[in-house]
């Protein structure tokens, strides 16, 4: 090994072109904020470089006021408590458009009306695991990872889908799946300011209210789209699958910068990337989360570097991924990105 | 450590309770089948232990005359080389109704009409990651981790559509997407049988002349999609998001037993499985291949037996869920099953 | 579904046994700190909920005077930055013993001599993944996934090893594995206290100068390994595979409590654990960050379940497991359990 | 969309460039053969494509005569059933040196002298999982994922060790590690060969009897270290930790090609690749299986690449990697490279 070792020593050029920062060391402290944690991940290699990375690329796109910000939700974002999260990012004006899956709007309009998530267990220390969802089952209980869920806020659900939601889009044109997720936030918001359910009416009515459309495009694969082919059974409701992708479209089109926050794949991740095939730009920003592996293959763990050969992202579009556990990393993001930003 | 034993050793009564089969010794030679492979995974733990059962699954499911098939299949598995695999099991009357992603529609279509995907690469060796994917932009080549597919086949796919399909379910009435999809499959057979393409027709094709109804819920999260709702701008083409679900919810009702093989997870593992939320019954068999973490808590790593507490499965079913890549698994798994089966 | 509902509607007496927790809703702010974050964490499901739980028990290990802390420490947490980390968790008493790697105790020394990693590259956007690396061979850098580090700091650490730390262990008596870490650990101290090299002198000073002890079984196995064996072509130096067994199960033995922290798995891991099968007692708490499957069927990703079948855990020992990158989850849960504790 | 289509369709020259082999459609078939199926992943994409590649580049290293192969096997593959395959692979000269654990030494010798592991379970049907590996405990069981090893195994293993193997390398000198693994294999072959325990003595007898050494560096972490540790508090043993890195290298040194097949990752995998940090040479084929993520920047998931800019790997060198479950790939890739070597 030496004697590669005195060559290099001798060799003075080679050290000054050598320009990498140096690794710091990381530190932590109690009582600092979040944005000083994303900080410290700066010093750091492996993973935190990267979630530093994607908070500064967040903070650089929230803070753009010429960018127009594609929100992608998928997974169960909404059971797992991130619901006023991504609430108070619309609120604030953070959000131009949601991009989410039906299971997200159907368990956010549960909690708008009164309905709880619960913290549950994968397993429980007193049952097999086949009888822990057996029993679950017999008591009407619903599981989502270690979320529970009681089945009778489903009968409550079809009760404000019936008679709050659904009148409101029947006639004898096909609504589009945004018009109906828009239904869907107005009688939310309504609930919610008559009976003040919650300090939150949660994501569709925070999109209704200000005015951000909510694109739902695989809706009949969730109870809401159950509720919807139930009700069309009897009254005059048909949803169009192809209306909503010319609105859609002209915003991406009209976009001065274009960014997105892809949280999970999915349905909604490739909607949000395809978007841009359509449009003769792609986006200048691009963030994703996400615990899929790439080695499947599969649209939801695919790099953003493949999105590139598609036109989806900008050449030197600026773009990171974080490999890890959304409920963990949306808040730690969220959080250090609005600290470098308000 | 010496105590422990001791005290074992002189408990005879333990050792007779002990009724676990001992772990055989894996072998393997020149030349086996695969069948043979299949049976000695049973010697063997781990997740071999997993694969041995999934095949075992899948060889009662295919045996068992009385029982309704559902293949859901997601994720690149048509890029991927597994099309003859899945028409195959098609024609050979082992599926009753196919659930799968627009992109997989696409993809079969761009070969039904002589085009082909490429043996491609996730990183080329005289490239960096960003000049491999923007020169494959330059080039007109699409990338899907590691298969390409030269734009130009998105043209011919193009003028497929509208001079062969879209043309077909054209009216003042919406369509359903599986009307859609069988217009599709139809046409692809056409080509074919006119054309001498190519020794298979593919899977839509195969869906199509066996009477085998093909479920796409997100068909507008495709290039598939983006064409219809491009060739509606201009034609009386409307796609109901909804109807597909009476015939698939009839289908299930009418079961005998029912059984569905889970290739990935996304919206056609979600939608299969939700398909018993409406009905009375659940499945009796369920196999899923996935490479999803069950730990994001999103439904496409979910667990079957999460599945249970939402009476997606009988409290009997048998299932197995294997862990890893589909495109090396479905093949092992079919040729095993069809071997022990034929 | 409605049949389902109305029944569970009426049973008031279901609705009472179900007396599971609300999820809350997980809200960030600009500005909040790490222990507010985590507190949020109990807010929300899926892996947030892990988390919090992990910062639980390890505010509860770190809080109790009479618990004995092992710390195992495997990955290239070093090369990432963690080094100040857990130096300060040493020096500040959080920790009794260390289990780690050669590699980390290699670059640990280097960064105490006067060397640094550097942020660097998996992959150069002006280059080919192989001509990547063969670059960097050809420059005399390796690379540590992210992070380089100049062949040229080998050279110093080699004789800093034959200067200063193998002189100290030479003689006719071979000796044990953790004597030469502490040897290696006053030498490190010695250089910076002499030449004020950083702010830190690192890992190994910090355990010498606290009288922490630690252990590397697979020493052999990393570069400080292979500097041992050069050295003792021509010297009188020879180490004991075996004797540091005995002053570590002393440690668990006289331990009033014991608890581990285990950051990835490896050899660290398992000597850490396995150290509980010759003592008659067993951890009252654990906590580990890994991202290694479970389904593996090694010992990296198993569960805090398994070890319990071997005795490993007490079998009401806390314990929590959190999946996720360990250089962004260490800083975290110290971060918040220094502010619960301090 | 079209604009682009119509520039590549009469951009004639581009096509004829665009030179990469068709994906083809893979073809499975009753009966057919595991070398068979290893051919039509050639014709897929994803990750079929790199198990076609391993079993390539590991039937052009078995049938290389000028190749020293290097075969690294950490992980549980003992306990999992891969004892045989890999004696068998000894037996029949396809190994010239084996790198391993202490766990699969300790599980390999129990099954010599006659004792078994057990189909087990991860969880029970009938018990929680913290009551399943509590009973586990309760009877006397140690779990190893879903395969079980009755603790009393572990008393017969010690009176092997103590009058069979530790005696033999009794005395003033310490012993190399390898010395210790030959008079373990030694023991074992010796039993069998009396008892007529199996067919087959195990991987360390096979070893033995053909002259390959075998290398353990963390021997301590495993119970055959801990037990070494107990009898030499009474006895004559030392294990020089050091003493193996001579012959290991003379061995890398002398061979004209070198080769390594790496199942899992850990120190047994490190070790093997360091072995080419103090020779002038690299491998020149490497297959590696792998469930561990590269995200980690541990060195078990890092990529081959990666080791090129240390020097580990020829830069011409043959390599894959395939990412999945050694129990399956492991005897599915050497059925087919026997296939096509025999």
């Amino acid at each position: 090994m030496s004697d590669d070792h005195e060559e290099t020593e001798s060799d003075g050029a080679h050290r000054e072109e050598f320009a990498h920062d140096p690794v710091g060391h990381a530190r932590v402290e109690a009582g600092m904020s979040v944005g000083e944690l994303l900080e410290t991940y700066d010093d750091a290699g492996i993973g935190a470089a990267d979630v530093h990375e994607a908070g500064d690329v967040l903070a650089e796109m929230f803070g753009n006021e010429e960018c127009t910000v594609f929100l992608s939700l998928a997974g169960a974002m909404v059971p797992a408590g991130m619901r006023r999260i991504v609430s108070e990012l619309i609120r604030d004006g953070y959000v131009d458009a949601l991009v989410t899956t039906g299971a997200n709007l159907t368990h956010d309009a549960i909690e708008a009306i009164g309905g709880n998530h619960h913290h549950g267990r994968t397993h429980d220390p007193e049952r097999s695991l086949r009888e822990h969802d057996e029993t679950l089952r017999d008591e009407g209980v619903d599981r989502i990872y270690n979320v529970y869920l009681p089945q009778e806020h489903f009968a409550a659900f079809e009760s404000h889908l019936r008679e709050e939601v659904f009148p409101a889009v029947e006639g004898e044109e096909a609504v589009s799946i945004a018009e109906l997720c828009a239904a869907l936030g107005r009688a939310n918001a309504a609930v919610n300011d008559r009976e003040e359910v919650s300090a939150d009416a949660g994501v569709a009515a925070a999109a209704y209210e200000c005015d951000v459309p909510v694109y739902c495009p695989a809706i009949q694969d969730s109870v809401l789209g159950l509720q919807a082919w139930m009700y069309a059974q009897t009254a005059d409701v048909s949803l169009d699958a192809l209306a909503d992708m010319t609105p859609l479209t002209d915003l991406a089109f009209d976009a001065d910068d274009a960014g997105c926050l892809l949280v999970g794949g999915g349905v909604p991740k490739n909607f949000t990337l395809q978007t841009m095939l359509v449009t003769p730009r792609a986006y200048d920003y691009a963030v994703q989360i996400t615990m899929d592996p790439e080695a499947t293959g599969g649209l939801s763990g695919a790099t953003l570097e493949e999105a590139r050969s598609w036109g989806k992202l900008e050449k030197d579009a600026r773009n990171a991924s974080v490999y890890g556990d959304a409920t963990v990393l949306l808040p730690l993001l969220i959080a250090a990105a609005r600290e470098r930003v308000e």
